[in-house]
């Protein structure tokens, strides 16, 4: 039986939950801000309460949140990770923790789109932040919290190193996410992806450039594995 | 402490077990028969006897097997994956079993090179190869196989969309593999690996190209999530 | 002899009908409004009553129109086509129908500017929109319209893999348009168009990043086969 | 129901006739001669009296050949293609007919692949070849025979101008196919890709480089419109 | 002995007209109002009465326009070519006529450009526009005056094509210009520049895309040959 | 009236020297020797005794040799060139002289390419190799030679640099050919081709990679300015 | 022990000036002026007296100013360079001097960064702007200059030729920097850097397209070659 | 006055000495046996005993090797480095030491290349091969050694991590050299590349893929910093 919701601008996957256990996301980026408020409403009125908006900033958030608490539904914006989350995060309930690594301080807003996703999806997050390989002993000052991580992401633009360092240093899987960030030859992140897709440590995955969302949420089923409902 | 062996032509990192977790792989693509059985010799009598050579095939592998023997280190050939294991497999201990789907009879190699290297790190894994998405109803008369591994290997050339629908219909992570396989504007397989990394699927991340044994590798530790000694 | 009108800025092709069987179609993108309204006047004045006006939008299409309407010419805008059409579509006459298929919400505006063109033309369409292989039930929930057509428009950003899984799903030739919907390493699109020349699918050619009105017109000299005048 | 044969390295569709109206082919490329013969046995055996075998050529399609015959099913091998058909082409029973159009001399094999697919599939075929722009009028010389033809197939290398030039003379739906003749900065074909999928002519949609299968596959099925089963 | 004159930001190179016969130019882009006016004052002083320089349109260029006539410098504005010329064009002394063709009406600018250049270095032009090759007549009707030219300057956009058909119309030197016009896998006028450098028509030559000014420079110097002073 | 030959797999362009005022030219490139000879020979019997054959070398020139002699047709193999001439040379008709740069010692075939073509079109050249612009000096020594040319054909690899050096120092035009010779990033030649096509200098247009007969050909048009017929 | 100042968007590296020689700069790209102006507060409050402060400009150099006058903390504002310096810069103590040379004007402000940073770090440096290889004379009338310094820093875009002009012309090391200088095929500065990288001159190492801060800082190491303490 | 001599094929350069303290180096890539031993003898006839050959290896090697020998020019074959040394390496006067730093074994002939060269122009060489950043101990094991260098020349392949690990460790200026060791996406280098230009840490630059001569050239020129005659 085919159970989605048809709005003619979109077409809501209502069997995603038991298809991949985790309820569809709203990717805010090309929709706007009344189609991401009549997409939520739509999923709360059949029966989704944890509810995430990605790709929201600004005024365009600040809009959505009015919508939705117009219709009674309770959304936090977390402006840092322009991201949305209705409900609240989901219980932590994975096997281990999971380590966010940024190379530097532009980094962060990427970073914490990964972080909040993963904490949506029920996980627990340690966040280590510019530790970029130039300066190795601030990442090996931080070395304790991200081997004890089961996940670890590691997000760097420009030369996108800090992907192969930490990928050397642990044993967990480590899902490396290319930023924009840099200038001239950095080709928009594309520079930073070939790096970590070419990446002499075994162990290391990617996603999309500035894509925190991708890895947070690979990240959160890495760290259900076994768990995740089938 | 240092422990690694030098070589002059190779540095062996004996501590790679108890930072990762696993003994350092030999990669054989450029070096030599020599090289590779000289490096393997100093890992087994270094205590290392389960040793995985991956890119040896034809002559040079028949001339390391030899090299090896000599020394009395038994070792396997795996024609079809490019493979060289000494001391068998480690004894399957995953969270649960590893997939390993392939998109075309072409991409066959890149999927041994990821099973046989599955198996070695000690898990069971199930092949489900030639059931690229041109013909739905293959992948769809195998998805209950592929819904029931608690991680997804999918390899594909050509235009990759395997990737994206696999990842559409399982809650595991999957690890996605483009290969050189195709012609034209394949690109070497950069077509597929740009179509892998845009997947407009959550849960998808991506490795080099025809890079069968990261895949394999990461695979292993995504199955073993929270089992890995820290 | 040559039949063709001179405005300085612009060579109106008068002949085309007869040598192509379809009027000239102004493109607006590169011409302001004044040169567009000029030229849809002297096609009017030539005799040409069905003119059809790409890429104009918001003030620019609603500039056009008033200057048309000055000049007793009555044309529609359809806002979210990018499209202007003066005396209404040419009856339907084609073999079929022509299906228009999105992966996502933000490929609309490409999928609106197939349909009117393909409308335009002489053709019923179906249009079915935000059906993306991350959901392939949505997709599938709609097969049996998309098998009914004569010709299918796959439209899709990011990975492009709608064109491969559609391909595989019907016997009617597929026309697909990559989109530059996405993000990083999408490239504006290239790495869509490359997905979907490198299709494992037999059947399916491409046409350029966003060019629905492409799609929409080869779609229409196919659902016309044999009947277009020679 | 699944209606596939499984042969360990290939997994054959036979519902694939029954969904898209044509059986499937054997794409020849990176099968040895050995698995070749054994799916097109399978395949007849299954009831698929005419099967097109593509990009086999020299001792590998003799040898299938001989394998072919040794088991009493008979196939003839079109070098110039790299084609080996069984069975004979089906019988022509399209709308019109395809002109296969060819810039150079060099682009003759590719030419050759899309005219023997075409004719497999039961169509009647003219080829123009080695009318590049460079020397307009020798294009003009057969103009009468490619405004005769219900789809037309455009093929070149170097620059690809061919496409747009055609596109532009005819009413027909033309099916660009860039090749990899050329040197230095025509990247393999991709200049000539590039080239034609910016065609400034409507009615030009385009296949991979050197694909002149797929565009003589996509080519049958326009003159086919309205008459493949469904 | 040097012959130039240092103004900090501007080395300017007094020596230019007599070791390449012509002075030299000032390039606009990325120099501010001021440091143009300071520049054309100098060499004006230094008695250069004949002017040019590029790539200043809108305020930028009457400002300049403005602060040379403090000075009594008269000086014209081609808005539609982004170019000011003081002291008037060099009398037309070539050896015959330069053609000025393009594609389609968004390549008028850089036409503009070329054809201004031309006219001030002493060279009579036509102006031939709009002949794009998906309407073959309409540049057939214009053979004769294209045929006529010493030199022919071919500027296109998308896929470029126009280039080889004019080259294989005449027996003059082509100069082609790729320009930025088109949209998607256009690449920013990439695709029509390598479309031209790949060109089948002997005696075609490439300049940067949007190079109007190269075009018209390298025209002069064709149409000038055996007279310039060496 | 159509005058070209049809061979089949060539159709040779007899009008051609009254379209272009030079006789078409054999690229031998993609053909095969026989080809090569049969189509020498039909022009030869159409009255075309001049003949140019470029891209052929060793023992399919050889080849081409012979069969030409077997039918009373006299030609010369330049080695160096990779060409062919039949009935000698065209006198020498040109405006000026023109000059044959190269940047190093590799880069010779192609520039023999391009003198030998321009002096078969009845030009006389003069050859300065090696003067690339790491030892300007070298260069220096020869400008006079190089400035007293009515056109410079500059040939380098590596980074391209030369054009655009000599592009400073004559007031002739000049054609710049990238060639393929470096290693690493110079991308097949494809970096020189960027940075001829970016050169600073005005008067500098280019062809393609190794591509000394273009060079040769547009040279010999532009030194015979306003004397090709038309 | 880790010496670093922990400021959550940041992690001051204090162990730089001991373990590089020179204490950490601030790149003020993708920090806001609070986060910059605090940055540089801390490290004076650490004992840095001497801060380098790169990619500020305009209102945001101004604030960050103020800011640091707010904790009486002294810094003079580089318009030209986009950098912000406190403290002034270190007693020159280099080996010699460094020449800091362009192609054009509009290369001056990375040619300005450049300057800025090695005076900064203790080097006198002299500037020799508008040098480009179209006007040698201008080049080789500034040589001795050039020749004079132990370290050349060469800035160009476009072609970025002046590497390898200078690069022949010296006995010292030449740092080459690419600029975004230019339009159409410049690829926004990637042209340029290709062309430095292929060098055919010894002793041109490259950095980063526009990156006038890592060639000045570069050059100042060479300048302090067996000075720098370790 | 010019003082080079000139072979037709080749124009040695002999006052490149002066010019820039250095000999000309013969690059043997491009050039064959015969030219190479003609180019060595002569330059050794005009006075230059210590002669490097860079890029011959093996059979060709040997073939100089004996050529020179039967004019009695002594010359050393390093097989290792693809290098042949004539009259020993200059002695040893740099202001320290060079260390050659290597991520893994196949980097070693470029580190070799860029070890003799620097030792033939006099300098003393530090290896330290097979140290990637996947095994960050290994590096660090040997820190000193790189820290107590005056130049680091930082050689890898695949992600080219190790130039930025490199760069933050010490307080010299590093030369990157990105190699083509790897496959799939690395690109043939320029993967890389793209990362070392793109680097984190300061005081890194970069010479071409697997450009060891380049860069040990550049190091012995930073080396002697202020001794190099001018």
């Amino acid at each position: 039986m085919d159970r989605s919701i048809e709005l003619g601008f979109a077409n809501i996957d209502l069997q995603r939950r038991e298809r991949t256990g985790i309820a569809e996301v709203i990717y805010g980026a090309g929709k706007d801000a009344d189609q991401i408020a009549e997409i939520a409403r739509q999923m709360y009125e059949h029966g989704e309460t944890h509810i995430l908006i990605t790709r929201v900033e600004g005024e365009k958030a600040a809009y959505v949140n009015r919508k939705l608490s117009e219709v009674d539904i309770i959304s936090n914006i977390y402006d840092d990770a322009h991201i949305i989350v209705t409900g609240g995060n989901h219980k932590p309930d994975g096997i281990g923790r999971i380590a966010v690594v940024t190379g530097g301080t532009s980094d962060i807003p990427v970073a914490e789109e990964a972080a909040r996703t993963a904490e949506f999806l029920g996980n627990e997050v340690d966040r280590i932040y510019d530790v970029g390989v130039a300066g190795l002993h601030r990442l090996m000052a931080k070395v304790d919290i991200i081997r004890n991580a089961t996940v670890v992401i590691a997000i760097a633009g420009m030369e996108g190193a800090l992907a192969s360092v930490v990928g050397g240093l642990v044993s967990a899987p480590v899902i490396a996410v290319p930023t924009s960030v840099g200038y001239g030859a950095n080709l928009g992140g594309l520079s930073a992806l070939l790096s970590m897709i070419n990446s002499c440590a075994s162990g290391v995955s990617v996603v999309n450039i500035d894509n925190g969302f991708g890895a947070g949420y690979q990240a959160s089923l890495i760290n259900h594995t076994g768990k995740t409902e089938k």
